[in-house]
């Protein structure tokens, strides 16, 4: 057995396939979003301008955040010092979790310490919960919930992204006593569409379903208080369980769901990844609190940012940009290829200053590889008229696809 | 199908035995460590003093730590953003993971959200890129080990615990040309007793076994620069993969592996749970670089840690009480019953403000149920005397087992 040989060929797999990521090295320059200094290649600290954050609102520059962040760190310091069962429930957490059942009204919630984990360690567990259990995943949904639903051993049927006839046929052809559960996005992060979460829930109540919603590209964005799509659509209360994450529009760290207490007791006493680790450090809660605080009350975050994401997609359609056809703040650019979309990615960043990542497969389907914007409201329009301008220089020299 | 019901009946087993978990809300107060505020039962703030926090050190109340993690929010803010291949890649994580790869004298080393997440993610990746693997366990691991040999979905030999003559069989029972991977841990938490490290290194050269090692009770604590005990014992270089947290010792919160590059960038390259989640905010690892360039240089905390538990652990045996033979920082006193272990637990809190938890199954086997204290340089031997006067009034009020 040659350990070495067999690591060295899955390495050698992406770099054939175009794949291999490397990593580039920033630092934000808070108060400054979205400028950031670069340091890839080692050149030292070289200006740039980020468009590929999903920090979306910039909350995680908010001055409340700042200021929440920094007196937990004074009055309770560095990191919870134990599991929260053992030593690290504070008071910070339980604030929090109130918190964030009030913003999807919902009876209770959960923190874990991702969004990853909260999907991981929710779905594996209240399968395991539910004997005979049969999840039905969308095609798109995230590898969290994957990682999950895998992980539950439970049975397990894939629909067609957001088809409700496809679902329904799936639903339908199981035993109507056996437990089930509906696992789907409001907004997929990739594309920018929208999942038809009513129409979902007719089907779950006609089929005696229970439901999870993926909202972690929604909270804080979307509703009159950042409850999501959810919020925004009025059918929170006919989901059993939101989930969401304090890692993008909160601009912090973490996940969480919400649901109903008793649901809620049934995770924190049997999900292995909630039980046994160290749990969020109260720093990181506490800059949430604000941050969920702040974004409940305030719509003008959530309104700049749309508007940003509209004058994107604009400029970008207007200068025949293959923009994808995204109904959220979302802006993706079609490039189908992870050789060219790396390629162009490296010439934004050295040639013009601007970072946007590439993504490719397994983050995207092959063939639909892509560069994918995420203008805030910190973005002004002349920065996206630059954007746009060496978008079109590059996909010239390249001779890429235009729109169709 | 009564999806209630089910869920009743799963809460109702943990009443029935006497295992249900109440989460004790409290607050710790920065600087005075370990002294702190409980809000439990809502009676409001009240002082009490934490005898079970793994923040062993009390590095997440260091000055260095506080000022780094106070100065990173102040340059680049609160979250990372992105996951560390789509934005949330900071020069501070590149920094902590040259840090943590030279601690343990390896090539690279690997940040994850948590020491969980470290190993759920690494053991099931290995086990998955390796055809075949087998991977042998020792049947004290900890949960995160075991949902990562879990959701490899690899074959899987458990050897008893420590027990040398047990893994051997096991490993000569299997064809020589299959991959293996023997998981343990250096320092048992529950228990604080030790793997014979050098002795497994022995028998994976023997038969061409890669090896994987939790320190995550060790690191910070062990060994000259706080590389936990594979550097006390000077067997680093012969382990294959060093895995650790930064909320244990280092008094912050992630986790992380150190091995050479290839494995790696295996890992970073194939891993879910390293993937697709926001990287840790960049003020945890701030936070985390200051704690382990400390400690590195210091070894006062490490002594007066040690000091402070073999002061606690005489104390108990000179009183009488069941104190387990731990040899390490770990004082673990035996009760052997749910209900009565909680029973103590509550009592200390309420009428002596001491807060221990009571650890029961399924974090400890049945039967062996405890109180599981973790003194640290700030526990004085006047609260030492304090405690063990409790407990002793306590023991002889419920009838308790004595030490034999
Ligand atoms: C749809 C979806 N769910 C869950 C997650 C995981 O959330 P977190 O970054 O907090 O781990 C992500 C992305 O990271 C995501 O895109
Ligand atoms: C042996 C062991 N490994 C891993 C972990 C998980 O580490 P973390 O708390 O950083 O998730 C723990 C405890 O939490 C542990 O006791």
């Amino acid at each position: 057995m040659d350990y070495s040989r067999v690591f060295a060929q899955a390495i050698d797999r992406l770099h054939a396939e175009g794949r291999y990521r490397v990593f580039i090295d920033i630092l934000r320059n808070k108060g400054m979003f979205p400028n950031a200094r670069c340091f890839h290649g080692h050149n030292g600290p070289k200006p740039i301008t980020v468009w590929c954050s999903n920090d979306y609102l910039s909350m995680g520059q908010h001055p409340k955040v700042i200021a929440a962040m920094e007196e937990a760190l004074h009055d309770v310091g560095a990191g919870a010092g134990g599991t929260r069962n053992i030593g690290g429930n504070t008071h910070y957490h339980v604030d929090l979790e109130h918190e964030l059942a009030d913003l999807h009204g919902k009876e209770g919630a959960l923190l874990f310490t991702s969004g990853y984990v909260s999907n991981e360690a929710t779905l594996s567990t209240l399968a395991k919960v539910l004997p005979g259990c049969i999840i039905f995943s969308d095609e798109l949904n995230h590898a969290s919930m994957i990682a999950g639903i895998r992980n539950s051993g439970c049975e397990k049927r894939v629909f067609r992204h957001n088809d409700l006839v496809h679902l329904e046929e799936l639903l339908a052809a199981e035993d109507p006593e056996l437990p089930k559960l509906i696992a789907f996005e409001s907004v997929y992060s990739m594309d920018g569409d929208i999942a038809p979460i009513a129409e979902i829930c007719d089907l779950a109540d006609k089929y005696n379903a229970l439901t999870y919603l993926d909202e972690v590209h929604a909270v804080g964005m979307y509703g009159a208080r950042g409850g999501g799509i959810s919020e925004r659509d009025g059918v929170a209360h006919r989901l059993t369980v939101i989930e969401g994450t304090l890692g993008k529009a909160f601009g912090v760290m973490g996940g969480y769901i919400a649901a109903d207490s008793q649901i809620i007791d049934v995770i924190r006493s049997y999900a292995p990844g909630f039980i046994f680790t160290t749990s969020l450090s109260p720093v990181l809660v506490a800059g949430v609190l604000a941050s969920v605080r702040h974004l409940k009350e305030s719509s003008a975050e959530r309104e700049g940012q749309q508007a940003a994401a509209a004058t994107l997609k604009r400029l970008m359609a207007d200068a025949g940009l293959p923009v994808m056809p995204s109904v959220t703040h979302i802006v993706p650019l079609l490039v189908g290829d992870p050789v060219k979309a790396k390629r162009i990615s490296d010439i934004l960043l050295a040639e013009y200053g601007v970072y946007v990542q590439p993504i490719n497969y397994p983050t995207v389907p092959r063939g639909t590889e892509r560069l994918r914007f995420t203008p805030g409201p910190s973005h002004s329009e002349e920065m996206m008229v630059e954007l746009v301008g060496a978008l079109v220089e590059i996909w010239d020299r390249l001779e890429l696809r235009q729109a169709a």
